[in-house]
């Protein structure tokens, strides 16, 4: 892999997911933080409007609008696909060098802890993984398997990753969890200038990684409402193992509702608040440790 | 004071509080669950566009726009106004007598645990209260006065009850604090059915009241952007002693800011996600023993 040039920070993809976007501003005021020697780092905002009116977006989710720069004029309708565009425009632009990394912030009402996202298993990606979980054992580690311009940001480029923290509701600011993921980011930052100096050093071998299987919506009723809740014994056990048979749903009538697998799973984004719209309760995962060579 | 003849229930006065939105779909189906022999109970949906949308609110607050029946009808603009004089309609409709009591369904990102809001001290309000303190410990009860016809729909009658519950996200059900919800409902509906049929026995003498004294908002720049987060060691801490000089913020900067008042206070909307365009970061009040005659 050739030298990191350029990377590109996002905050507010979703715009009332506040701790990426008072990050962007302290670093877009305050640049030196996330300068570093051998490459430049820019801070921008993602979802500008929504921000401004503290909804996650204002027509389409902004972070399933990034298709690469042969998505079709025509189909750009949204204020979020044109701003996709404007965004692709600004990272990779005509006949010039675009970026080699995205760091994507977002939080999440489930208690995801500091977790990190990845959509493809690149070498790099899984060195840098496994170099995060090593340094703060609360880090987490998710595949969420997303082919490049699948719609995700962090797809544009092969080194995309997502910082994902919670649990916070939307449109507050959680002290800890934006000083966490601060961290994160300048440990990350100093991972690409390690790299770019050759001077990566202590090889971790091996870490834990939690592989998106698939996932399971609320129960619901002909019209589509749901008609349950997360089960009190499952509520904010992300990254927890569930075992058949255990309890993973409340109906509003009091009736319990199991988990039906073969396997046990690992449970993510259970009771995300912007996945109830789209049809999702909870990720399940498989918990696998990855040797590196 | 007369028997209470009838009484309402409202879900949604704010359209992403699902906890109420839910409940009230749940005793709409089955109103059994809210029928007593000697009064009528009606459960109604508040602000129906911003439920559609999951947003608190389309407008304008409905929750600010109860003014009475007097309320001039050309000061009527936006939906949630609207909105506000059909359900004064419904309530009170004209040559008929009104609703008795209103019961209000909240939920705030605040760690407000089971609380009731009350908006007067009502003498059958106190009782009220000091009774739903004995049967559960959990109960918090806060004072936070508001005159009739102040705006909020708890002001429309003299027997006006919030019951705010939390911390949970906004868009989400959790599922503990919709079950105590669901069970705070019930005894406040048995208790006005035990005040109909004279049953009331089991005199409490005393309970503890927080009282509302004054908001405090976040640091904020001259653009009246937020400069800090509410502190770590506050986080959560609602209903809790606050004493002066502890810290109640930390600046983006990690910069801790301190309570400058004179005595002990007991915060509460602690981080309510709502508030934060209305210019609070916290509530405080004064914890007060009432002694009941």
């Amino acid at each position: 892999m050739n030298a990191i040039n350029q990377v590109a920070i996002f905050g507010g993809s979703h715009g009332n997911e506040l701790t990426g976007v008072f990050l962007v501003k302290k670093f877009q005021q305050q640049p030196n933080l996330i300068t570093r020697q051998s490459f430049q780092t820019s801070a921008l905002l993602g979802n500008i409007k929504a921000i401004a009116e503290g909804r996650r977006y204002i027509e389409k989710d902004l972070n399933r609008c990034f298709y690469g720069q042969n998505h079709q004029d025509d189909k750009i309708v949204t204020y979020e696909e044109l701003r996709a565009k404007e965004i692709q425009e600004i990272l990779f632009p005509h006949n010039q060098p675009g970026v080699d990394a995205i760091i994507d912030l977002h939080t999440t009402t489930a208690n995801m802890g500091l977790s990190v996202i990845l959509g493809n298993l690149h070498p790099f990606l899984l060195q840098l993984a496994a170099y995060l979980s090593s340094i703060n054992p609360l880090v987490k580690v998710y595949y969420h398997p997303q082919p490049k311009y699948s719609g995700y940001l962090r797809s544009l480029c092969d080194l995309g990753i997502v910082i994902e923290v919670g649990a916070v509701a939307q449109n507050i600011l959680d002290a800890d969890l934006f000083l966490h993921t601060e961290q994160l980011i300048y440990a990350i930052l100093d991972y690409f200038e390690l790299y770019n100096q050759h001077k990566l050093s202590n090889h971790v071998s091996s870490f834990t990684l939690y592989k998106f299987l698939g996932t399971i919506d609320y129960p619901r009723n002909d019209s589509g409402d749901i008609q349950a809740m997360i089960h009190p014994q499952l509520k904010f056990r992300d990254f927890e193992p569930l075992q058949p048979g255990k309890p993973i749903f409340l109906t509003f009538d009091g009736k319990e509702i199991f988990y039906t697998g073969e396997d046990t799973v690992y449970p993510v984004f259970i009771n995300e608040a912007a996945y109830y719209e789209k049809g999702i309760a909870m990720h399940i995962s498989q918990k696998q440790l990855i040797k590196l060579d």
